[in-house]
């Protein structure tokens, strides 16, 4: 069988060059159009793939989804079946999309019920999220943070690398790209004050991330090993961890960050599969200290995937303000999702794990305004459009990110989100 | 009309002298017998009451439920009517529960398929828990802890009178009473190392607590203030949030707990709603300093409800080992749900918002063993069957709870849940 991910494969559907969605994408996400109800579609160039329609026509036999999996505004149902299911999904698809391969190519009354076109549809948040997890797997940005706040000379915490270190964040608040979030209020502790004041947070950041999606795993007490881990996860989007510094900055002693986190986390509508993702791997830093025996991963397990952030200030253009890539991440997705259940913490289908900032080796490629602005001491330019030391009101806040091996695109679109002011 | 909670109401039903589950009560919880599929009960005595069949037989009319809101292993179908519709639904059950009124009592034929034994019920989780967040709510905890890992003679930090901490916690691992969970295995740095190890936990413990859970909230972006957050509040549970001290202590700087908390916290099955709770409010703790307007609150917040904690070992009895009660917290639920939602966090139903640990003023009712072993500096005696720094295998550990006011007894039942040695 010919690979979904073969850099020779074309689609009779046009894609145009530099597209984030050829066919040897094909990510899953959740649209709804003025004529469609929310259901599940695989995008290829400008265009979704409507699955329900496909499956009511019947181009999906001897899988073993119904049709009323796709016909609903969440991807839990097609990931309840696993792994293996939905990478059959993505191989058949692949193989109707294929140039040459005539099942669907061709018979245009068929063609004309699935494609739908990209600008006419509504992307939705594509999966319910039972629980969020947010790590701190950077080592760039957790040292950033420790120089700027802690001790420059140890500014690694001591447990930093030996865990992964994590922490549970708010699902409830996880909207998709586009979604405009507010300003959020709070309390804040002005320098050199001893009693809290009440406002609009001053210091509104965003974080670069990545998240990954889990499909169900093992029972409550059972763990899933670094060997196991990529049978258990379905794929990954963008994810921008919006942060207020001032807010957190004041209540994240002892327990850890909580309403300067979870007021909003913004999350791009396509999630890229892992198997597409697989010719991106690349090996990961050198881990030294050696990990504790059941962190340990034989083969490369972290991706080269370009990001790209931008701010477009109220009635501006877009501006970059960071370049990093996903490849930095001291600890790998299979090392985070062993270290989440070696105390036997179950995984449901969807629930989502996000990176933590993907900060780069140098200046430029650091994931939030706090480290870009070096907390506030310095501006960030945007062109001719100003500057900015944290994100102001009106501002919209756009990550982009693609991966690109022998002349193949591999992109997640965008996750954008604008800030409008405080009520 | 008379209030459902009039002391001087009896039921036609049976209710044993001390039950928990007096007419004043009437608690919501889902059920299922050898018979009957999973569905929503109310207690009463040695019954649950089953709204399904009192749905089909015609009892509710006038209120806004379907039967299949009933038929369903959630109470989260009926949450979403709101407040004043599982109010209506209380006093519906109430009426037809009251000596006297024979809307229902003497139909043998009826009372005969709506009355299930308690006995022979299995109790489920009864919500879906979309968000679980964890205060930190107790000063005499929070003291304990200050004193015995930071500095004695500081022991709050500088925000714990400002804010009501709180943190996220992992719904995923909530389960009923009654499920027994295994020790957790992880990461720990034995004293005067400074390099870890792994293995199972060698101080694991309890934290006897409380949780409400909310009905939908606003939407994101708006908040809820301390005066109309009883509105948002369906009723509470017990919620013992058990810890491994060992696993915690290593992770938890600078974000929080996580591993060290999310291998499972078990929650009581019966919701005890505001409604019945309202005659045992009191005043909480004088709050110094002033906290901030959106935190100020008008009336008693405070509950009084006894609570103890038993640990029975494996074959043995159970012995009592803290008795706490509620109304020490310092914040209260209102307090606590106008925090969560100042900065436009959004609630949605079935949210359970745990106390944090409950402990009390002196020895006997701290609400962990980390404060009654006093770092396992002591022990803790467990009657002739011997003691105990932390929670041993086999060790089953109970909580109960209940309020009494004009010779009414408002019960929560009880929480348990057994410790199973490590995998």
């Amino acid at each position: 069988m010919i690979s979904a991910n073969d850099p020779s494969l074309t689609s009779w559907v046009n894609v145009p060059s530099n597209s984030d969605f050829p066919i040897q994408n094909l990510p899953f996400g959740v649209f709804k159009t003025a004529q469609l109800s929310a259901r599940v579609g695989v995008a290829i160039g400008e265009h979704i793939v409507d699955l329900k329609s496909l499956h009511v026509l019947g181009y999906f036999e001897n899988l073993p989804f119904r049709i009323e999996d796709f016909d609903t505004d969440t991807l839990n149902p097609i990931m309840k079946y696993g792994k293996k299911a939905t990478r059959d999904l993505r191989n058949r698809i692949s193989k109707l999309l294929r140039s040459g391969v005539t099942d669907l190519q061709g018979k245009e009354h068929h063609v004309s019920q699935v494609l739908a076109a990209m600008a006419d549809a509504e992307m939705l948040l594509p999966v319910h999220v039972g629980d969020y997890t947010d790590f701190y797997s950077s080592i760039e940005h957790a040292t950033n943070v420790g120089i700027m706040f802690r001790d420059p000379a140890n500014a690694l915490l001591p447990n930093w690398k030996h865990i992964p270190v994590g922490y549970h964040g708010r699902a409830s608040s996880i909207v998709v790209s586009g979604t405009p979030l507010r300003r959020p209020k709070g309390q804040q502790i002005p320098n050199d004050a001893t009693q809290p004041v009440y406002g609009a947070s001053k210091l509104l950041d965003f974080e670069l991330e990545m998240a990954f999606i889990t499909y169900d795993g093992k029972a409550l007490g059972e763990s899933i090993s670094t060997a196991e881990a990529e049978d258990f996860i379905f794929g990954m989007v963008l994810f921008n961890d919006w942060s207020a510094r001032d807010i957190q900055k004041w209540e994240y002693v002892p327990l850890g960050p909580f309403l300067g986190k979870n007021f909003g986390s913004s999350a791009s509508p396509w999630i890229v599969t892992l198997d597409a993702l697989e010719p991106f791997k690349v090996a990961g830093p050198e881990q030294e200290p050696k990990v504790l025996d059941y962190l340990t991963y034989e083969g490369d397990k972290n991706y080269d995937i370009d990001l790209t952030v931008y701010i477009q200030p109220e009635g501006g253009s877009e501006h970059v303000v960071s370049e990093s890539n996903f490849k930095y991440m001291y600890w790998n997705l299979c090392q985070q999702l062993a270290h989440h259940t070696v105390n036997g913490c179950n995984m449901r289908n969807g629930d989502m794990l996000a990176s933590g900032t993907i900060s780069g080796p140098v200046e430029s490629s650091y994931g939030s305004m706090l480290e870009l602005s070096w907390k506030g001491s310095k501006t960030v330019k945007l062109g001719d459009e100003g500057e900015r030391k944290f994100i102001a009101d009106g501002d919209t806040v756009i990550m982009r990110g693609h991966a690109t091996k022998d002349g193949v695109r591999i992109g997640f679109g965008e996750v954008s989100g604008k800030i409008l002011p405080a009520n």
